[in-house]
């Protein structure tokens, strides 16, 4: 971003930055296992530490994209404002409904120009991490198991990918090698900082809260099958103008609960909080709603 | 590879670099139709020339694949050493068939360290563009229309990939303002040639002749539905010490020309090519048989 893609703004940069979390969500996807199977897992072939909770819960994966969204808009970004989400709610049940509906499942670093409406409309961006529903054709759904890959659209450039591997002490190695052949050229050239370290494009941009941000979602609720509850669940989110692409009902026995998902067109987060938490107290619903964002990978 | 990957040597890189040839290679994956049909389609799109054979006669790409071997191993590669070959020649039955044993075609540029045997055992260099079977799960695979993807290996860092616009005016500006950016700031440092344009890990390094080349084939022939044929065919691969892995042959009616597919063990070019002249002069044998390399993405 501070060299080759330097002749841009970034509008949209994606990335899978934690080989833990790709490991796991790659296991779940491709034999079904529990998150706390693929956990175990991992913590035995030495990808997980013992203490699971900075890869898992998404701080690690918040740092490499706070670091990230610096980078590409050139402001501070504090730690604080990276709103991170983990995985452990996946479950394989998710996978599989994604799955049909032709997407995975893969933990996101998202920085993104979006456009928020208060208190005036004004620029800024998303700066999160949290699992998300990737179309099964996107180029990042195909990076498994300890691989990490790196999504940037640039405004002149389109779009662009920077695939490796996450982990290992091999790679690391081959990076720092990097780092030090540089630092040792600008030594040779007696130059120093010959690369500034933020690229100087924005300026007033602030980091987006994640309420005002708008996305699609995916949403599971389990509901006792009986007639109305379907009406009482859109009639909830119809008041609140959230729209609903797409209902999967697996077939079920009457009075027994049964999974229900929908896609649901863009509403900000906030919204979507709202409505879950009204859906979550209806008698029908016997369990709390899951939520895992949709990602389109569109940018403005 | 100067920068990033200078801590590593080069032991594989694989490109897909022409925008041209792998937009009409996914339009006869997708929809099926001629190579003709899709080079007309290209060209009313402004993404071939009016005289397309720089670009799918495997030129365009051969020089850019001699450029990135001079990258990796710090050495001269001459145009006249790169073997290529181009698309013109892969029809919507090859594609299909390669579908159905879980490959799609793409034209690789190919540059890949490997042993040969003459005069005595030293090390070589791939440096070759032809069209290739793709597993449909390496990352390449995914690489579709106008985009361009490089897969290297580095010995330290393994497998990485960069993917990208590969035409078009705007993709192009970004890399030149990178360019001219980079030279700028040389200039304001005062300093010249930072980067050394060749990275000298290697000495003594050779291009190989593409007949000592090893790998994979795919092999379409036509042939009479009689008695004999395949043990014929099979006969002539034997004597050359040539493996089948394995065999595709449609159901036909005795006595007319069916196509028979046949997956090859590694082998020389040399060899493959001996073979395929006799296979050629068999009665059976109604039209020149048909050859496509399959790349394993295997290195030494």
């Amino acid at each position: 971003m501070r060299e080759g893609l330097i002749g841009n703004r970034i509008t949209g940069l994606y990335g899978i930055v934690n080989g833990t979390c790709n490991y796991i969500l790659s296991r779940i996807r491709s034999e079904g296992v529990s998150f706390v199977e693929a956990l175990a897992d991992a913590q035995r072939l030495g990808y997980a530490e013992a203490e699971p909770s900075l890869d898992v819960d998404g701080l690690d994966a918040g740092h490499k994209t706070g670091i990230l969204a610096s980078l590409a808009h050139g402001f501070w970004v504090n730690p604080d404002d990276v709103y991170m989400e983990g995985i452990r709610f996946i479950t394989p049940e998710d996978m599989r409904f994604a799955g049909q509906l032709g997407y995975t499942i893969k933990q996101l670093g998202i920085v993104k120009k979006v456009i928020t409406g208060k208190p005036k409309r004004h620029s800024a961006v998303q700066v999160s991490v949290y699992p998300a529903l990737v179309p099964d054709t996107h180029m990042l759904a195909s990076v498994n198991s300890v691989f990490n890959a790196i999504f940037v659209r640039g405004d002149v450039v389109g779009e662009t990918l920077y695939y490796g591997r996450g982990a290992g002490r091999d790679a690391t190695a081959s990076a720092v090698m990097s780092d030090l052949a540089d630092a040792a050229l600008d030594f040779k050239c007696g130059v120093k900082s010959r690369v500034s370290p933020f690229v100087p494009h924005e300026c007033n941009v602030a980091v987006a809260p994640i309420g005002e941000v708008v996305c699609r979602y995916y949403v599971r609720l389990s509901v006792i099958d009986k007639p109305g509850t379907l009406a009482k669940i859109t009639a909830i989110l119809g008041g609140l103008k959230i729209g609903i692409s797409s209902v999967i009902q697996p077939e079920g026995h009457e009075g027994e609960s049964v999974p229900l998902i929908m896609m649901i067109h863009d509403a900000t987060n906030a919204t979507m909080k709202k409505a879950l938490e009204r859906i979550g107290r209806l008698n029908a619903v016997k369990a709390p709603p899951v939520m895992i964002r949709v990602e389109s990978f569109e940018s403005f």
